[in-house]
């Protein structure tokens, strides 16, 4: 999918390699803490589990970066893999489903450590609503139309039940924003303008016990 | 890495094709749920957003299926996927942390769908010890080593703050556990004959913002 583009315009960029992307910049900025200002494709690529080639290929997608026999510079692939990330900038989250799933999500530090904001969480049973989910207001589900227009959220995490997740989502698309992480386990249906990502904890556990079936893989 | 493999043993298959037989896996069981008794290697490639090339080769790791202008046939393939997926048994897990997270993940629907039985749950809060996570006994952890050596749980989830985590990940090891399905959001070592998944959240957001930043990719 990915193997001929080799310079911008960035298109069609596997998400296993914005995963990986990812996974650099983790390790970049554990060096930047330890004060590193240079590391190699092959030490990226040993820590992340990949190859040296796949590590220059996957950042030949968004440019030139590094020297050769000198490696890349710690402070500026960092810099260049948050903006090609998104992250150079705060991101606005609102929680769908303030159970468990939303209570976990809302308190989750790995979130405000990169800079996204949950602004608000919905639900629709009217036990929950008017009360807070780890101090984040839990509003009406019937108001969230007209928050999206007022608030303009980027991204939305759906934390509800499985049978309500289409709907929930087909009213988030309709109010305008583009990116959804579902936490529902089931396949959703997105209008193409939309980016969705479901995390089935289920799928990540079918992950482990392939690797225990197939022992030595 | 995986191109060059085309048939048993299985070796070295990518975390990537893994995924995509859950996938398909699933697009099989509501098939199965409509009665349908064929499906061709495109329709698979269409639902699962990939290519009927792609499909043939990640199922050509594990043997020889469906003919060819006939496709597969619905209720072997997804017989076959579930035994390769390490389905076709229950799998006995235990959770450590019973926080939110742990919370979330002792009552997600989606476990016990997939024949996953939640055994334990571990915290080191005398507050916590002696009650209930979702109906499952929250066990003081310093009865940890033995519970194992007399439960046999094959797989742990580790739902504890990141700072704990490589200890906790170390003493699971010790313990024998071989599989990990770590939500600390810190990367941590294992030993080689050790599974260990990490669910990062913050990365799950990092995959939106990448596409919300690079529009139209």
């Amino acid at each position: 999918m990915n193997s001929q583009a080799l310079s911008p315009p960035v298109k069609r960029i596997a998400d296993s390699t914005v995963r990986r992307l990812s996974i650099y910049l983790r390790f970049l900025e554990e060096f930047e803490g330890r004060g590193l200002s240079t590391v190699s494709s092959e030490e990226l690529a040993r820590r992340g589990g990949t190859t040296s080639a796949q590590v220059r290929k996957d950042l030949s997608f968004f440019g030139s970066f590094g020297k050769r026999g000198l490696g890349y510079s710690v402070p500026e692939l960092s810099t260049s893999l948050r903006e090609i990330l998104g992250l150079g900038r705060g991101w606005r989250v609102v929680i769908i489903g303030a159970g468990k799933i939303g209570a976990a999500l809302a308190q989750y530090r790995g979130f405000r450590q990169r800079g996204f904001q949950i602004v608000a969480a919905y639900d629709s049973n009217a036990e929950k609503i008017g009360g807070t989910l780890e101090g984040i207001e839990i509003r009406d589900m019937h108001r969230f139309e007209a928050d999206v227009e007022k608030d303009h959220p980027e991204i939305a995490v759906l934390a509800v039940p499985m049978e309500h997740a289409q709907a929930v989502l087909d009213r988030v698309a309709r109010a305008g924003i583009k990116a959804v992480l579902n936490f529902a386990p089931v396949q959703l249906h997105a209008p193409a303008d939309m980016t969705v990502k479901t995390v089935n904890m289920a799928m990540e556990l079918e992950g482990l016990t392939f690797a225990l079936t197939n022992q030595g893989v």
